[in-house]
């Protein structure tokens, strides 16, 4: 890595710079400014969080809005999620632009994040992950449903985005703006998308919830798919005023119960 | 915490005061006295080997019958099991109040505890869990049957609770002593209920028997929804007399072998 | 336990002496002499790999014939399979009489064991235990078979024992000789055989054997239940010459490999 | 060990070199000279990764390519994947003899290796593992197939070798170099091969690749047992356009980000 800026900083003046021209690009977006360090420590958090809990592995990635400006959003360089640390956050604007990438490699599916912040004002935090139990739910016609209180927050529907319909055939990634905003628009106003052939994405209103609402949808895909394998079409799923009063009544108190366990266990002690 | 103790301690005279005066509340319930030592402690080890075995994660709890007084019962605050210490835990009357609460979160479900120490003399510690093997059997009609000795304390049937009937539309917690009245009805004399969309509870004579039944009946729900998938209607149950034999010879002599390891494993050696 | 072998030692000449004359008991039987420290090292390492491999819990057993005589074997007192010791490991003879318990409880099921090296000969190691997966193939009428070379063991097939064929309504346990012989009568001249809602018991000539042969049995079953449920009746199971010419060529060299490293983990480095 | 190297040094001019004439044997193929310490420190990571991922246990094993000879390749001694180290490699000439065995006993599955190399002159990195899930695949006549972007590499198809064919009742082995080259006509030009009853074998052009490839091939397979009980028939799978575009797309930057992850958690910090 040291090697890779090196050169890159030598090159600064001269190819990169050509490269700039060529490809018409402007400036690199301004900073929004410092990030509060709470928010910093818990998407540190929550990266090393979510691999611990299996939800991801090697890939997935989590980023939060900036808490200064609603056009700037924090996620890593392209990084293993247990690997990150805050030294590899970095800051972006909606367009997927890294205010200052230090010559690293980025997540090419940036954009899944940076067309959500832009289409939902009311989300603050987005999860990409390829939780294997979730996958299922994507490339069937059987619907994600809530099995218990845990998941309140699928009540209204998981809808299913499949990249095919508008593009064609690909190598199944959001790596673009366009793709971002058609996985947002397949978002709607829910708390999660399923991705066929590739994974799920998953929004809140703070980095504890699309945690634990990534954790809890991975449980309750395993949990359905065992009730359905038992019970057949015969299963009792949370009513839809059930899920929402498990909203109303907080979400398990914004899952702060758990997120103090899981970043303790995270983070070391 | 800290903080949140001592700004309550502020406001201890005031605004507090003014809360039971506007809820009508009485005095907090006077204490039984100092629990046995050893109570303490396997209640500590219970709830941090629930967490280690599985059965619970971030939420869930146990708690134990006092051994001074029937009409008190001890538990932790509001937190994830695998943290709880002997400071955590706090002790109530079976209405739920806390005999001092210290200006702590408590678990909005003491209520499940509450009423089944108040119907069940029999019964000294009570375990909550949402094990993702059992939710299943409480949202389908297949009922949860013994698949061998080691969950003979179901040979008589789980009966389930569908907090709907009574109560309608709700985030499905019980989370007041009218629901959870009607839990420990539906529980009856049996050693657990399912909760429908929600969990179980178990309930037993001494805190190593909820622990051992806890892990079984997780371990009894894999093992049975794995002989339907394989079997089909074609699986033989334990026989109720030798569910009752199981019983009767000391149910797995009230599980002091793997009480010992998971004791060790769960609090260091 | 100090404290329960000082009671024992204390009363060894009034109580303990009159419960032996009530019952007509003989003396307890003689020692074979001090076993191969190479064979009590490797039976203290497969209850721990055993536990490690998540074939046994608190609950299940392993024995060994003793080298220097035909009618001896050693195991563990009543104790959960991870925490044992050499200082646990006691020598009793076939009727499943202790040379010397020194006052410590033993496995009630130890005539599991007993029996079998009363039966066969050949057999000179016994493990016994719960494994979740197996206990399906018990409770149906669907037997358990090879699935790959590493399971060329059940290449005979699996006899299934049913207690209550021979005993009426029973807590389940193999608690007394009677109850032995009749298992090592269904075990026949087979590698292992399944207890109806209970669990499985294995044999063969060398420890190693018969910790490798329960970690693949386990294998085996999962997988086989797998297999089943994606191929429905249409599974390619090996074909019996088959999995003779694997027991031919060794069974996988004595399970030599998986062994050293096996042992490596569960005694630490 | 120490013991068997001088044993054979102390018989090398007699015995052994007896059992050279008897059998016609020529003088060990010669060594290619030092390989690259990259390369095997990789080889060396990649028996440990492949442990700790849970894609072999006890048996399977890797191999790379000899960078500076294309008729050679290197991979363990006879051992447990989890426990090679450097010291352990050994180089080999695609007969499958030994530059220098040392007296230490070798894999009787390395012609899997040694004729894949002969055949396939794009492939430097081989693994062989019997990983449970991937075995009901090549026992049924479902077809492995990619049910997400991470198993794009398998887009082309799966085909399942069973020795049978060519060699009747076997131990299921591919011990000799004409079972090997058979095992290399079923590869074909495919990314990895299902072999009947036995497990699979993966290759690739670099160690990270053929880590990452078996490693997302025991999850696809996990993923599409899970969907198909889901679905049934109804499931979509990559079309084999998407596959070949996330082929040509990297194949997820050749697993880099992963690779630096599992290097870093199985070499310790």
């Amino acid at each position: 890595m040291t090697k890779t800026i090196s050169r890159r900083s030598f090159l600064a003046g001269s190819v990169v710079f050509g490269a700039h021209a060529v490809l018409g690009a402007q400036q690199p977006p301004a900073s929004a400014g410092v990030a509060d360090p709470a928010l910093i420590q818990d998407l540190v958090a929550a990266y090393r969080i979510l691999a611990q809990q299996g939800v991801v592995d090697g890939y997935g990635h989590v980023s939060a809005r900036h808490n200064r400006a609603a056009n700037r959003f924090i996620m890593a360089r392209s990084l293993a999620p247990e690997l990150v640390t805050a030294a590899d956050l970095i800051e972006f604007d909606l367009d997927g632009n890294a205010v200052d990438a230090k010559g690293r490699s980025l997540y090419s599916e940036r954009f899944i994040h940076a067309e959500i912040y832009r289409a939902r004002a009311d989300v603050r935090a987005v999860v990409h992950n390829h939780a294997p139990s979730v996958i299922p739910f994507g490339v069937t016609n059987v619907a994600l449903r809530p099995m218990y209180h845990m998941a309140g927050f699928i009540g209204t529907g998981v809808p299913v985005f499949d990249i095919r319909k508008s593009f064609g055939m690909t190598d199944m990634l959001v790596s673009d703006s366009a793709k971002g905003r058609a996985l947002a628009q397949a978002l709607g106003d829910k708390t999660c998308v399923l991705m066929r052939g590739h994974g799920v994405t998953v929004v809140g209103p703070t980095i504890p919830y699309v945690v634990g609402r990534s954790i809890y949808l991975d449980l309750n895909a395993r949990i359905q798919a065992q009730a359905m394998g038992l019970g057949g079409g015969n299963v009792t799923y949370l009513d839809p005023q059930e899920a929402q009063k498990v909203l109303d009544s907080g979400e398990n108190r914004g899952y702060e119960r758990p997120w103090e366990l899981w970043k303790a266990k995270a983070m070391g002690k």
